[in-house]
């Protein structure tokens, strides 16, 4: 008789998103007087841009014709997208990352979701606490935790991001030193905040000193326009033996409804006499078929001149739309965090997450993402994303500085 | 400290296409007189065709503009595609497979793979033997098997074709009554057998009297032309409560290169009183993004009416290959199986596979699988593949019949 993987069941039922999408569909029900504006899920609004369209219709006539046809591609990528990788995302800022260390994928989510497989059941696993909920699933999915009570899942080692901390907790805010995987996302999800490279160091001393091993997420990256910030965990000696780090196109070049991202397994990462990319290679190449062939056209356009350029462009809007969320809400007089180097504005509302996603909802016709969604620390906070029109993230501030102000 | 998961290591290191690939590389560099040609791995040659290409650039077009730009798409795809297969694969069919139970993915190896992380770790899995080895490394890495003797593994029920039950193994096959969990694939990969209404009705019986489920691959489908013959298990009655289906555009439409698949959980596959198809979307959702969107705008291009016959002309293109490679198999006095509703022809040479594959490599310049790399039951086997251009399949034809004849 078939039985089911058990852990599943542990999974907390009600998924932020969905409880969002609920209420919002009650609202929108009741024949609100405006149409409703969305700072809520992080998903950009704006096109590819010209050169990255190009390239990918350049793809799809290759697709075409049987001279130019390309069926299965490299599980890893094709060269000329790792290669354009490696070199302007890496040498061009120093890290020395080879072009087989990157693993050319459909989506960081996937990555950061599947990294978890190759390590042994009972490594224990630490999270920051607010946290992009993948991190914590696909661990309880895969038996690594107990049950959760009170929002906190027995067995996980949480990360608490506070004030105090400015929500760049360091290793000191471990709850247990003894963890073996710790997951890190800067520009950080939800909160907005950043890493320097010292803090980024702590975190590389400390899992080098225990033998830890360290998820990167840097799908936000491109949003650091500050010199002095690291965009990648690699800028930071010794990084290159204790951390995986995943990237995406998803926010960089618009790639949400185009789906590519990369992973980044230095060859110099060894568990057990084991080279740590050997293995994701097996298992990239076991369970995955490479990434679409035009859309890895279009991603290796996002290197070229015109595609840098424009991709820029697009990065300064949203930005300037974080720059405006958050000197409003400022003006409000909530203490907020983010919104700089950062497409998110993390702000305390002094009262429940949920209330106020209600009130701002209800009186404002905006929806926004309430942070106790992302972990027990989130709450007290909402956060509200840049992604959207320049017009809509103009009206929606004007309309919660009403409501709130 | 991190410590790795404990069954990669049991994964058997020398992997099939690896070592196709070391002895073409050396056959290559001792400037063979003639160019090689490729009958080894099952993959397309023909491009894209006119109506699939034309969506695919219509998609790129929408991305490229404010007003059509789609973000985050449904992670389990577009209702509009969703719909098109339920209707066109399912209905037309006479099965009744509602949208909601189709969950788009770019490749039928991820989904084969990932499907078995919504079982206990302790099911007993059964694999046929010869077999797609996805099946059999994605249940060694989740350490459902002990160590590998012999090509096997310990703790994986086996199911052996031969010639006796025509490479069309039934339950009675079974190397142990007790398993849970049946993984077949119709047409078969790598044998090019398929199986009667009949012949599954009676996996189907089995399953139900056990509680058992079958994984049914069918990502060959497309090439059954006899309309006696199932192209879906749902076509059996009772397959709704205790079967998944997996397909794939890649064979059909050519999507080797462009990536899109879907996997059919139906509502009414019932486990310990959960819905199957409620776990694989919490799966699915936590995991993955969704198809990128110009992409499914090609897939869906497959079920309009010139997309269909368009890729109906390929299938017969490859067919009629299938057939040529039968016949003259045939004539040199082979025992051949498949290469009728198949894109694979299954062929006893009388000597072990990679004798076979060697002589052949070395006589006639052209490579084909040893049937041994998919199982001890493959021995003496070789499969060749009728995946490319006409003239290059004569000529591989008249070369292997010289070198073999």
């Amino acid at each position: 008789m078939i039985r089911l993987n058990p852990h599943y069941a542990k999974l907390q039922s009600s998924y932020l998103f969905v409880e969002i999408g609920r209420r919002v569909a009650e609202h929108s029900a009741s024949n609100p007087r405006r149409p409703l504006i969305k700072l809520g899920i992080g998903d950009v609004t704006r096109p590819l841009t010209p050169a990255i369209v190009r390239a990918f219709h350049e793809g799809v006539d290759e697709q075409a014709d049987a001279a130019t046809f390309r069926g299965y591609g490299p599980e890893q990528g094709y060269p000329f997208l790792r290669s354009a990788i490696a070199e302007s995302d890496f040498a061009a800022r120093g890290c020395r990352i080879d072009a087989d260390d990157i693993f050319v994928s459909d989506g960081a989510k996937c990555d950061t979701g599947n990294f978890q497989e190759l390590f042994a059941e009972d490594v224990r696993v630490a999270v920051p606490d607010p946290v992009y909920p993948v991190y914590v699933d696909t661990n309880v999915m895969a038996g690594r935790t107990g049950a959760a009570t009170g929002g906190r899942y027995e067995n996980l080692v949480y990360i608490e991001g506070t004030e105090d901390n400015s929500f760049v907790p360091g290793p000191e805010n471990l709850e247990d030193r003894n963890a073996d995987l710790v997951y890190l996302c800067f520009p950080n999800n939800p909160t907005g905040t950043t890493a320097t490279k010292e803090q980024l160091g702590r975190w590389v001393d400390w899992a080098r000193s225990r033998g830890a091993l360290i998820l990167f997420d840097a799908a936000y990256e491109a949003f650091i326009t500050d010199p002095e910030l690291p965009r990648s965990i690699y800028e930071v000696p010794g990084a290159e033996t204790c951390a995986v780090e995943f990237r995406s196109f998803s926010k960089t070049a618009g790639f949400t409804g185009t789906r590519c991202a990369y992973t980044v397994v230095p060859s110099s990462v060894e568990i057990d006499g084991t080279r740590l990319r050997d293995l994701w290679n097996r298992r990239h190449s076991t369970k995955f078929n490479g990434v679409s062939y035009p859309v890895q056209k279009a991603a290796a356009a996002v290197y070229g001149p015109e595609g840098r350029a424009e991709t820029m462009e697009s990065i300064r809007y949203y930005l300037e739309n974080a720059r405006i969320i958050r000197e409003a809400m400022t003006q409000v007089g909530f203490a907020v965090w983010g919104g700089v180097n950062s497409p998110y504005v993390w702000v305390k509302t002094g009262e429940d997450s949920w209330s106020t996603f209600d009130r701002l909802l209800v009186k404002a016709d905006v929806v926004v993402t309430p942070g106790s969604g992302f972990g027990r620390m989130g709450e007290g906070f909402i956060r509200i994303s840049a992604f959207n029109d320049r017009d809509r993230v103009s009206e929606a501030v004007d309309r919660i500085t009403e409501a709130l102000g």
